[in-house]
């Protein structure tokens, strides 16, 4: 496995494995990897030629005051997991070499990046939107895997790369979830034992929308406020609860078809996301 | 020669352009072309194993009461030309393939795109490097190749490709102009001969403030001034008259190393560019 610290190097990498060992498979990580990232990896090492995983806490998609430094780091554990899963390569930029002195170029998608979390994480998408673009660029991908436990995030870079024509195929793969439901994230380390016994109620009060929408409800408004009401009751601190067209991420009043709902709470300090599909012909 | 017109047969053809006939050379333009674009394409045909030229009027970039509507189309004539010079294939999109229902990414470069056209054509410069970008990904050239005469968008186009770690060796070609010093520009069709024998005081003045420099003058100010004076002069208006430092774009108050002239001026109702190096060690 070769490990590339700069956009040249891991460029130059990638010319030679796109051509030899296509299709070449990208999954673009922040590291501390747990059971959701090792589903994204062993799906591009089985269907590519070869897959390439990049390891980057991207400053630019921290707001002000958000956990850029406390962010989880578990660097050699990672480089060994990927190891151990057949991938090529591991890219791991240093933050200067990303985005060195007088660095000054922006992508952004205004309309998939405003609603959700944009409007909360003040530049969030456009950081996002930068990195993946300059991990695309950089690694040459043929298809980039991204989890849909960053809904709003798979939704926008799959327009970025539309939009640019960037010839990259998005492949979104399934929330990975602890056995009482809770969704697997690099955050949930911050968590202390009683609080996450009570972080459960995130993924609990979506499955519980979902058998709503399954039992007849339609009116996103009170499948919200549902929600709501289970997420206070559990102690945490709702930051939003929203129902959304899976696409525009315009929200729906009436649930007529597949929509997703998504969640923001905060248990204690941290700051969670969950989201479900939603379709009015799921069963009872 | 072959013509494409989706992003996608695009991207097809130059996947194996760039493999079979490295290096791959891009000229971008918006059609109408002059002896400027040729020689760009000149120089892409003879330093690459094969050379696309782009032809699209990119809607993006021309701000609200701009000319894109009567911007000079002479597409047949531009295609034979590319033709005779052995360009290797013509990229011609539609708007409505580039930017089709619900587009919605763009690329900005804040601080570059910010000072002289930037000031006054409002989102130019976003739609500049939005569309370079798409151009790039979709014609995959290892060098691309863009004229001085639009130094601000050669400037902004060689940190963007830095910045996004695209791999594209940007190359700068100079200003070609006609007998009487006039900066060849598509718009340049605008004028009637009445304007045209005024639009000669753009490039005298800016060939003045050369001599001047080479006379001993260090301050921006005086040369700007006495600029701008025979501008007026000879019955233009003057939109910008500035001196600024090569990559940045910061303005220079005193002349004390290689520094870039720009001029922005309306000869009638039409709007024409131009620039010059000013080096403090020319010669008188």
């Amino acid at each position: 496995m070769k490990v590339v610290d700069t956009p040249q190097k891991m460029r130059e990498l990638a010319e030679t494995l796109r051509r030899e060992e296509a299709p070449l498979g990208l999954v673009p990580t922040m590291g501390a990897l747990h059971e959701g990232h090792i589903s994204l990896i062993d799906r591009a090492t089985s269907e590519c030629g070869a897959a390439v995983v990049s390891i980057f806490v991207n400053p630019a998609q921290f707001a002000a005051g958000e956990d850029y430094d406390t962010y989880p780091r578990t660097y050699h554990a990672d480089l060994e997991a990927c190891r151990e899963m057949g991938v090529a390569c591991v890219y791991a930029p240093r933050a200067n070499a990303m985005y060195p002195g007088g660095y000054d170029t922006w992508v952004d998608v205004p309309g998939l990046g405003a609603p959700l979390c944009g409007a909360r994480r003040q530049g969030h998408f456009r950081g996002v939107a930068t990195v993946v673009l300059k991990l695309l660029a950089a690694c040459l991908p043929h298809r980039a895997y991204f989890g849909e436990k960053d809904y709003q995030q798979l939704v926008l870079i799959r327009r970025m790369t539309r939009d640019l024509d960037l010839g990259v195929e998005i492949v979104p793969c399934p929330i990975v979830r602890e056995d009482d439901g809770m969704a697997l994230s690099s955050r949930n380390a911050y968590l202390s034992a009683d609080e996450r016994s009570r972080a459960r109620a995130i993924s609990a009060a979506l499955f519980d929308a979902k058998k709503k929408v399954a039992a007849g409800e339609r009116l996103s408004a009170a499948i919200i406020q549902a929600c709501v009401d289970e997420l206070e009751e559990a102690g945490s601190r709702v930051d939003y609860v929203e129902i959304v067209e899976p696409a525009t991420l315009e929200r729906v009043e009436t649930i007529n078809g597949a929509a997703r709902m998504a969640v923001a709470a905060y248990i204690g300090e941290t700051r969670l996301i969950d989201n479900i599909l939603l379709e009015p012909d799921d069963e009872a």
